[in-house]
């Protein structure tokens, strides 16, 4: 099931339209909005007039009912351009949040969110990170305890490094709602709408990168809930997660690629223009061996992100080779763009120039949507089962 | 033109069928082969008796005209088991000098030549690099001089490196036949009968591993060739060494690979048998993340050297990509082994282990078939056109 | 010409009083003048009070007419406790600056700059780099040219990446005074009080970290300079610079190995305390493996960046082995933090954990006072002479 | 305790007699003695006519008793010039076994075993290693049980990768003699003189390198020795191995160091002379700069490895530096040769050309001695403690 020409031809023009939307659109903006550590409001809406937003979601919820191809090629567009806050702003609301809804939501649900998440009216953010519970979820402190009196339940806990924290309309919390059995089998994630009584946005988070992809803390105390904003059965939290788990880091994966691309383009065309010593830093002999390498190892990573990205469309992704695409891809992604870095000297750590904000952005993702670290667990157990 | 599910089956069959002339054939005389320096000359005719020599030469010249696939699970597969020496004997007699015959020869050539090589009955060697002129193919001494009253070509000059040396029945030689031109319009490729007067094999030259895949200098002083004897048009010889090139480097791409699975296979399996501080080397998580990382690293060049084969079928893999193959599996393939290797502690140090046999072959694939740095230096190059 | 006992004490000392230094005037507003981009112009004047900012130069300058190893002790502490930018802000006056004037200098300037400097009352900065000349020093396009009319010259000129160009009350400027030479013979140091006509500070550059390590572009239009001004003899600029290479390098080392020691520390500290699937982060055996390496490679560079300030010491460090304690201690310290940050897991990306700060402050380590590149320059062609 | 001035003499002195019996005793028979797997037994009483074998040893017991300085030495200079498996044999014979007596033996041990091992007419092994425990240590099943009625100890057991194996004429015996207690506290050391009844000599095991230091199996079955056999106290045996470790690491570092370094001046020697598309090697930038990194990093763990001598010298070495300084020298070894030999091409694999033996040889210094796992575990351990 690799693409077909047409699809080939389509993605081509989807990947254009993209680049005219980040021109038009993000390119002279994006520096005020790095140092606002926010994308503006409306540029949600805009991202959902040009169909950007939910493209995968069937046409009757208000997507356009395309493969995963189309999504992964809109946020890989962004991270080619350097947008990454923009591709990571987008990876939770479309790849994560929108799939739940889709694959576990109640019909009404869906007929409500859906539409107005790719429209852009609604924003949605995933609470799952806790400050004591990164890499561990079973580790969680959230709770959603059932009170007979008030037919709800209360939320209680903290939620941390939650992107879309300042802007989301909704909240997709992750909490435990059974205590008595292994927390894997007592999660239940439910739907907040917010603002709402009892819940409270802590400050946007300084990061070392992607500044204009607001992270926030988010809190919950005593917020009510009823059992129509149960997203999936309840108890049945942790599997839904791990059922959405392979697209997620593929898309962190595609993401790192792309990144990647764009920043060696921009290197091959900096060295060929900056002169030094007489001659351009292109002629020099480590510049060529350096890009060679990188260059190399940018290739190697995408033919296997495209071989993952075919096995997805198909439902043939699994966890282990997800996980793969995740570690290989943005740990490789960290080498490539730190040397890239390096052939531009100091220009290099200025954020003015767009490696530099791919070197700050590229830090995360070794740690977001699971750490190099849990994909190691996860591919060693799988080599010993 | 990824294979067809037929294709498929039928590889799986024939990775059998090697599979088991390793067992019944190879296991229990390889390391007396090792240590003699040489695999005895009857194993090249079992080979040929399995139709492993020359399985892409169409059937009227004794192949079997099958893809480029066949040729590569065969030879993956003595890597795959450990039998890196079996391996490339076989490259160079098959992907190497059989293809330069079967799109240079002249009909004359491909029916005497390759018939018998396909059966095993004459080995072929390709005489390129010389003591002074590896990576500078086109600073070779060698030359052919014509001499008129003979009626022949003069050859002289030494080889080096010759892989088959010792048991080679013709010779592919490298020589200068215009010394008036930039050197790569002006060598000839000569096929050499051997032994012929003023030919002289040297010594089996001692090496760092593939041990059994014989080794030699080869000297030339004043054989005389007949124009009948060059292989291709006269002086157009660079031009077909580099048409070559990418199937070559691919093969020692996808050779790569497959030791990297079979060595990772080993390792898995021995580290969950030794035991160590009262539990298994497995159940140590060092142990679980270092086989997590190589995995990984050899389940992405899988996908690179699959895409890389894919696009050679299809007549569509150039130089370059070619290069990145090669520079990447091999180099790959280097730390993969060596991380393998130090898992097995003070064994991985004793040759009867295959381990140990795979870290000192693996090391000469980043230096022949064009060494990492020329391949740096063609895909730098490339870069910056 | 180890440090005696009696000198190991008072560097104990030393370091203590640094240390308080740090606590008191520093931990509390650090992450606001992080912001700001800019530490404030008072706090020069309490490292003057304190004696830290030209221990070295004698005591009739105003300095306490210590050795090397007071200066180095004073800008490790600050990179040690995460104040990068204080140490880098010193490192350009004190150990670069004052330098040049203490041993190029005329009685009278040594008599005015040294104890103002050594105050706080002065702040310097030294401007070299040009937006197309960073490591090609002789590249420059900055002039002085002699007006006869004037009695002066007229500097004209774009400097970037200056360190404390917002705050510098002089400005140390290299200029071509002669075109008719090669580069290296004609070029002038010169001593700028500014503010003064045609005189300009740039904005202060947005940068990856270091945030409150000024860095601005200045430009020099028609500024008059007269010949008191000059540091050194006319035309002798490049000889000085080159002179107090092998200081500037190894005080770059020695703060990189201080700061990966205060990291290694702190993470030490932080595995041990976090808790993860109900036990800490320190138990696994990942976690010990990764921290014995970056210890051990902290361990070695310590060693080797001792063995460097022993021989400035005694006056026998020379630029090849200083070029080698700056490739290979910043080189490690982007190793060794970049693992670090990883075990903090998300918190590692967040600004206001030291980690964060450290990761982004290294970065350009490996770039100022010489990128790696030119350091291999330096000492391939020594190997080679 | 920096070496005296004096001391460097004499050092520089030692260091032109090795060099002057490695000329005229071993480099023309080298390749022979690989080729054989052993040096021949005369060498040794050659080496104690120089006085190599045991100079650290008091004259009563006849040595020349010298500081590790010199032992150091000779064992470095026959690693520089590569001939590793000298420097190996010699390792086990002179650091690791000569102290054990020295420092545990009796008066008559001392007396009968180390004027004889410093003339060379005693060859010593040391048998820890067995099969199924290498790290493991305290997981050994060699035991000796005592006797009664024989009034001697049954020593029965299997060990294995014992160097000098083949040649020794007495074996330091690892062995359980109290089965009772946890295995550090009831392993006891036996001097056994062979051949004896019940002791056989396996084969001398191939390895990729070091092909001429012997390395066997010895078998042990109800070999008799009496109480004045025993080296220290009965069952404080690993309390002796431990005290020694530093020692017998820091001489595998060192010997790593020496290694390189040798290898670093031959590669520069080899690349300036080494023509390549019309001009030479040396003139490549890459070359440059892969010369110019493993210099530096050569440089700096010498540096360590210096100050780790001095502080054994002074009783200051403790077991976590060591370690430090055996995982670091020897990890670099690797990597540094491994470049080395990239640059010489075809010839690198070639084993008449001392890169390859140094290269093959170089591999198993990560793993014996305490393998860079095992080192992990130790500085891990101390991080935490």
């Amino acid at each position: 099931m690799h693409p077909t020409s047409e699809e080939i031809e389509e993605i081509r023009l989807l990947r254009k339209s993209v680049a005219e939307f980040c021109k038009k659109e993000i390119e002279e903006h994006y520096t005020k909005w790095e140092k606002q550590g926010n994308i503006p409001r409306d540029i949600w809406n805009k991202l959902g007039n040009q169909g950007f937003l939910l493209p995968e979601v069937p046409e009757e919820y208000g997507g356009l009912g395309t493969t995963f191809l189309y999504s992964t090629t809109i946020i890989e567009t962004f991270s080619r351009f350097g947008y990454n806050s923009i591709a990571a702003n987008l990876s939770v609301h479309d790849t994560i949040i929108a799939q739940y809804l889709l694959n576990y939501g109640t019909e009404k649900q869906k007929k409500y969110y859906l539409p107005k998440m790719a429209t852009g009216e609604l924003i949605g953010a995933i609470a799952m990170t806790e400050p004591a519970a990164g890499s561990d979820l079973q580790g969680i402190k959230t709770t959603a305890n059932y009170d007979r009196k008030q037919a709800a339940y209360q939320l209680n806990g903290s939620k941390t490094f939650i992107t879309n924290g300042q802007h989301c309309d909704f909240v997709v919390v992750v909490a435990k709602t059974n205590l008595d059995v292994k927390p894997s089998r007592g999660m239940t994630l439910f739907i907040v709408d917010v603002p709402v009584s009892g819940f409270e946005r802590g400050t946007n988070l300084d990061k070392i990168g992607l500044h204009s992809c607001d992270t926030s803390e988010l809190y919950f105390e005593d917020v009510l809930v009823t059992e129509i904003a149960i997203l999936g059965e309840k108890d049945q939290g942790f599997k839904i997660l791990m059922s959405e788990l392979p697209r997620e880091r593929l898309i962190v994966a595609n993401s790192a690629v792309a990144s990647m691309e764009g920043i060696i383009e921009q290197t091959v065309q900096y060295v060929r223009e900056r002169e030094l010593f007489g001659t351009t830093l292109a002629s020099f002999q480590n510049t060529q061996f350096v890009l060679a390498e990188v260059a190399t190892k940018a290739r190697v990573q995408r033919s296997f992100a495209n071989e993952c990205t075919n096995l997805l469309v198909k439902g043939e992704l699994d966890t282990v080779i997800a996980s793969m695409a995740k570690l290989s891809c943005t740990e490789v992604q960290g080498e490539v763009i730190d040397h890239c870095l390096q052939l531009f000297g100091g220009y290099g750590y200025m954020t003015e120039y767009p490696i530099a904000r791919a070197y700050a952005d590229a830090r995360v993702q070794r740690i977001y949507g699971g750490s190099s670290e849990v994909m190691k667990l996860i591919i060693g157990k799988d080599l010993f089962s």
